[in-house]
């Protein structure tokens, strides 16, 4: 049964009936032509158009992942109890720093680079803002999991984004195995929109970004999902980045390796895509979480990350 | 610093002291000698020896897997709450089933079986019997994680399981991917005894087998066994079997993926290695935990498992 939207503009309720529901996606996947003058060599826009993520070669050298492994330790250190950073459910363990683009000069540098930036624009068809920036941190031995979701549900319902239009990046800043709970993502479930059951209380995000209680899927719909495309890992060296539509479905398990797991993660969004008012409670979440102040797009900033960007701008 | 034992006799004291030790294994892995009549195909010994554990190629023909899965739903089905039936932490979702040999009378084949019995009988180098099984299940989407632990160390300290001269079978009745939460086993971590902290209030153990809060190795101690011999996942289709050292320190992560987990568990023990009195509480733990009412010698059954064992005894 398709839920009844909350007014007659929603193109993808969610939240607002008791029985789960999978709704056709209503937006392309990749908004550019696929011309030769696209950023992804062949076959890669094939496969992020029919999975949905992309695992790129590490686009970053080794003296550049050095320069941000260094700066995620140093954020580590020096950022204290703030309403932008996120801790382990049940301790207080560094889970998340957001809005390091705006912390960190080199993250600034990084979110604006021209090898990440020129892949957004082609996959979003056009100019390209930060919607949202973090550092991840899954703690060895005691990382807890993060159950599946789609980031597009809850950035739909929860801050306005209006369709699917966005694409994250994560780099990995640690070596990411099978073992310490890396990324697991759901081949081609971006192609179906998974309305799920239930409503959204006010100021609930700060315990759901530690655990979710809302915007959860269906575990009937989900083993639907897996039987049909299976589960990928991101798995790989420090570096290894992948791309990923905000449709995906994603998730991690825990880690009780000695490993830990961190990376970068960026979400880009199209200029023609900026948020409105939520499609579900009435007041927004922050801007960390959800950047609303500025739509401007990015300007691309080619060659190699400078080792003086986390001394200066 | 050595842990001060209890009495002089205790070759492998743990949970005595407040700071954590390695201590050298004095047992053997392999109490056979390698010979040609080793029920183990070349390599095999030296892996088991090297690594404290051993993959093999599923022993079980698809016919008699389906038996097994079928006994599996069957009691799963049928026990109801009971001393042997332990649940997953924080819900009633039942997470084990204890003493399936005595329970049915298909295990009750399946742990005399001459494949497994013959294998256990030349790793430990005489006659067996058998000093626990159960079955495990690990549901999908939310199964818990299992941390890092070696059996022998509770088994020495809370059973009286005097030497390392125990092996532990488990046979997957589902598949096992890298996504599900499989097993996971420390390469040469049988090598080191690995001594904890705290001591063992006695009747812990229903919790123990949720969560453990006892016998839990040291982090520091757990890293170095990991970058010394890595981690190694048991996955494979059902049928996949791994026989493991009673001392490898192994674990498992959650499992967020629809997809369960289960498998049959059995420990054989040296009748040269029968329960004592613990090295830790006064009062050994029940029996579907650890047997100790006979140490009487498995007699090894040639041949398949017979279709129509789960209707005879």
């Amino acid at each position: 049964m398709r839920p009844a939207a909350r007014n007659r503009l929603d193109p993808y309720p969610s939240r607002c009936t008791e029985t789960p529901d999978v709704l056709a996606r209503n937006d392309p996947v990749v908004y550019g032509r696929h011309d030769r003058d696209a950023p992804f060599a062949a076959g890669q826009l094939v496969r992020y158009e029919r999975d949905g993520f992309l695992i790129l070669e590490p686009p970053f050298e080794t003296a550049e992942l050095a320069l941000l492994q260094a700066e995620l330790e140093r954020l580590r250190a020096s950022v204290g109890a703030s309403d932008f950073v996120i801790a382990e459910p049940g301790d207080s363990t560094l889970r998340s720093i957001f809005r390091v683009h705006e912390l960190s000069p080199l993250f600034r540098r990084l979110v604006r680079d021209a090898r990440l930036v020129r892949r957004a624009e082609y996959l979003l068809g056009g100019p390209v803002y930060v919607h949202q920036t973090r550092l991840n941190y899954k703690p060895g031995l005691r990382g807890k999991e993060f159950y599946w979701h789609s980031d597009f549900e809850t950035w739909h319902v929860e801050d306005g984004m209006p369709r699917m239009r966005a694409v994250s990046v994560s780099i990995g800043l640690s070596e990411n195995t099978e073992h310490n709970g890396p990324l697991m993502l759901i081949p081609g479930s971006h192609r179906d929109y998974i309305a799920c059951v239930g409503e959204t209380p006010s100021h609930h995000y700060r315990e759901s970004l530690r655990k979710q209680e809302y915007g959860v899927p269906d575990p009937d719909i989900l083993a639907a999902l897996t039987r049909r495309g299976g589960i990928k890992s991101v798995v790989g060296p420090p570096g290894t980045t992948v791309m990923f539509d905000c449709n995906a479905m994603h998730g991690s398990n825990g880690n009780i390796t000695p490993q830990p797991r961190s990376n970068v993660f960026i979400v880009y969004n199209s200029v023609h895509n900026a948020l409105q008012s939520p499609f579900g409670p009435e007041k927004p979440r922050p801007e960390f979480l959800a950047a609303r102040l500025s739509f401007e797009p990015l300007e691309p900033i080619a060659g190699k990350l400078p080792p003086g960007a986390d001394d200066g701008r």
